[in-house]
């Protein structure tokens, strides 16, 4: 059987432009497409055809849930279940980051509120407290004295999941308009790399909070970070947030199913075709 | 440095008797031993010195955070949280038996109400629905037929957490006395194994649920299937749970962080002895 | 001033065709109608000019909040907090019918599981159990044994809402084909009733899970008791739910803000042109 | 029969000081006292002996639902449901209070996310924000900016409760050391005020905050607006808390379920002794 007679099954619950632009690159290279609604169909352990799968789902969980099955299956789906959970929780991720000796933010843990003190005391302010999972910049919040701190500890501790629970409790890297550097890496190669830049009022750089996308020209350094991170995740199609601090860069996220609208808009890169173009290339192998 | 020189410490939330056994055990065999409450203290990511660490919090999510903390510092648990979280998530533990071989019961996964109906249909009544998270047997649902049904999916849909809202659906495996099957294993090798019974009344054998405990006399063959399940999950110090399904005992659940009274009481083994010689052996290698 | 200068404000959050008809129906007999989306506007205590304000959004508190700022301004919602809190909470529903002598189902209340279990021995399969608050059948559960009893009561106990915790627990009222019987008030007048028959396959009766509606040609009966219940309740526009046991109707429910739609499509009754009327009439006083 | 062979039954929780305190007060005034735990016990609609009941279970649900349960047997409850929900639920509170024209904090309600932000715009920096729902305190934020202002929309968001995503927005009140006065009110008579002073570096007066409470000397003006805003509510048990703004006195929250441990300690006024008393007397009526 030739590679273009491949099914690649895109595993989605919400479909977002990034969703539509790989199955339209997909089907440009050749490969038979197949959307598959993970919030219709349910996912059988055995019995389940080999196949290409591209792992898109907006909930993390379900996207975990999806590459699990898939594996469970013998299919190695893009990205694996490792991926997606050590990349979806923040604490994972910085522990799979530390472990590999790429530099993360000075970072305290802590379980609940009376060690969270504990841990605001060891970074001091201003400091930045986030939960382990959640997109988009919810909850991540820079804290610049104990009025606020005791704001963020009450009101978590009022959300009964465990997750929400954990506090991951950091130095508050300040960088030039709070902008922070984004680079989007495929099969471990680095496309390039963007400045997000907050929208004014706003100190997290997030697309969805209204961020600014800008390519950045001169990205060999970002890039051979965020390489040496996606390895370390064993991420085959991630991006990957940095900080600039003094002393160097810094890797403060990774995503394992990457939105990359803003990425696109900023470099010109088609990042969907990049991306189709790695799994044909995977398939000769 | 001599072993007898190292430091163990013992992360809990609730010290239950097992871990007062395990420090206890420890102590014996002339290691220093420390407790810490990882919800009173911080877990910093640097700067943590050199040790031996066994994760025993109550709670999943905090076994697996303290875990990955002390990865990033270089420490490699026991249990480590690549083993905490594969085996805490019922669906990835599926996911890492099916995808070593390991039979399993028959299991349909869905994320959400719609196609949890599908699901059922595609497993037939009776059958088992229960979420990826959670111990004790809680939420473990017997579904006899479309009444059932619609009371388990209604409920779980209101629950907030995504996990909550992913369905494993099982086969559910006939056994007599609905007794299941429990083995323990440290560092490859099976400590034994016994039966849990449950109490009248509760199709459910976890002892948490007033579960009888009986002990395997002749265990080689579960003992086998375990060994092999802790070593796909790469537990150190796991119980799995086995069913006698008619052609052959399949798994059905890794406790990553175990409990071990009924097993000692229905075995005379010492499990917290076992468990700190075997810290002591791998020390010498 | 004359009463057909007078400002309506209808209060929604999403607008269904029960608020399109009112608010056709409304500038039809005169009025100035205004639609308010009280999840963009925030509502101010103090400052609020007079009007008529009708109080429609689907979520039962952003009614009652709605309603409480409105009599905080001087102004008399309809319908009122009141109506609307001891409407939409069940136990606050039966606690004023019983204090009124209203024949409601022999009911037990219980505030947590243990207690639940006492409360089932008292009333005996098959029961019913619901929470307090909930719409459109929503966890109303019925339970023909102890195998369903644990289900329900297991689920319950890990909803973190403490609403969801209480259990009204209540003898099962069977009925010819499960129908329940609709009636609707306006103002103290009683519209008319209809039969909300389930689909097959589910016990509920109501619209949002199929049921179908027949008109009641005979309601003298169930509309007597519907206008008890609803005076009681203080309710100017209401719905109220009847069983037929067999020694005579009980009320079931109250609905504070109630959908009309089923209602006349089995009546061919215009109950948003008769609401119209009845604020006329009321202005006219 | 005579006053001094009623049953009290005391409907508790989790017994405090104050419900040990009111039992045997009540037992010192002859009557026979039944503690009644509503977690153990289910709570009938029918079939209830008449007796006295003081309604002290800590959950505001749980006393209110036994409340109400009481009224369904036609007895009246000392707080009655309708004061447990209006004093339970700020926003009722507040409506009943603005409505029968006794002085408040300047406040707007949002039901959510996106008006809260025009609620804030509406009362300006410095304000408060608390939710509906909630004791000790708890997330009531003084919010002083824009930043604080998005940590504290974005958590509550996040709450799935919702009574959680309702907003209370208000003016701040400045007062000398942020303390506020609490009064007590038994049947209609103030027994006195306090000053509440918050430990330092917290702005909150409660006293499970840590809040230091001193006698004030001088109440009429006090106790006058107390025994008002008591009425309003029909409390025949309750304790009041007042912010002294510029202009004069308003009412801050009422609690119809009153703890007094800090009033006692600082008046030195026995309240179980008057509240025993109170139902006495009212009894001889």
């Amino acid at each position: 059987m030739s590679w273009f007679q491949f099914v690649v099954k895109v595993y989605y619950d919400m479909p977002r432009v990034e969703e539509k632009r790989l199955m339209k690159a997909l089907e440009d290279e050749g490969f038979e497409v197949k959307p598959f609604n993970v919030t219709r169909e349910p996912l059988p352990i055995g019995g389940v055809e080999d196949h290409i799968a591209l792992i898109r789902a907006v909930s993390m969980f379900r996207s975990l849930y999806t590459a699990a099955v898939l594996e469970a299956n013998g299919i190695t789906p893009i990205n694996s279940s490792f991926t997606i959970i050590y990349s979806g929780d923040k604490i994972l991720t910085y522990s799979v980051l530390a472990a590999n000796s790429i530099p993360i933010p000075k970072t305290v843990i802590s379980l609940n509120g009376d060690s969270t003190i504990k841990a605001y005391l060891q970074i001091g302010f201003p400091l930045v407290d986030k939960p382990p999972i959640g997109s988009w910049g919810r909850l991540v919040s820079l804290i610049r004295d104990w009025h606020e701190a005791n704001i963020v500890i009450e009101h978590r501790s009022m959300m009964n999941n465990p997750q929400m629970k954990a506090h991951i409790v950091q130095e508050y890297v300040e960088m030039p308009e709070h902008r922070d550097i984004r680079c989007f890496v495929v099969g471990g190669n680095c496309l390039g790399c963007i400045y997000r830049i907050p929208k004014e009022g706003e100190w997290r750089s997030n697309v969805a909070l209204g961020a600014d996308v800008v390519k950045l020209d001169e990205s060999t350094e970002a890039c051979e970070l965020a390489v040496k991170a996606a390895e370390a995740l064993k991420g085959e199609v991630v991006s990957i947030d940095l900080f600039e601090r003094k002393d160097g860069l810094v890797v403060n996220e990774v995503n394992g199913v990457p939105e990359f609208k803003g990425f696109m808009r900023a470099t010109g890169i088609d990042v969907a075709k990049e991306v189709a173009k790695y799994v044909k290339e995977k398939l000769k192998k």
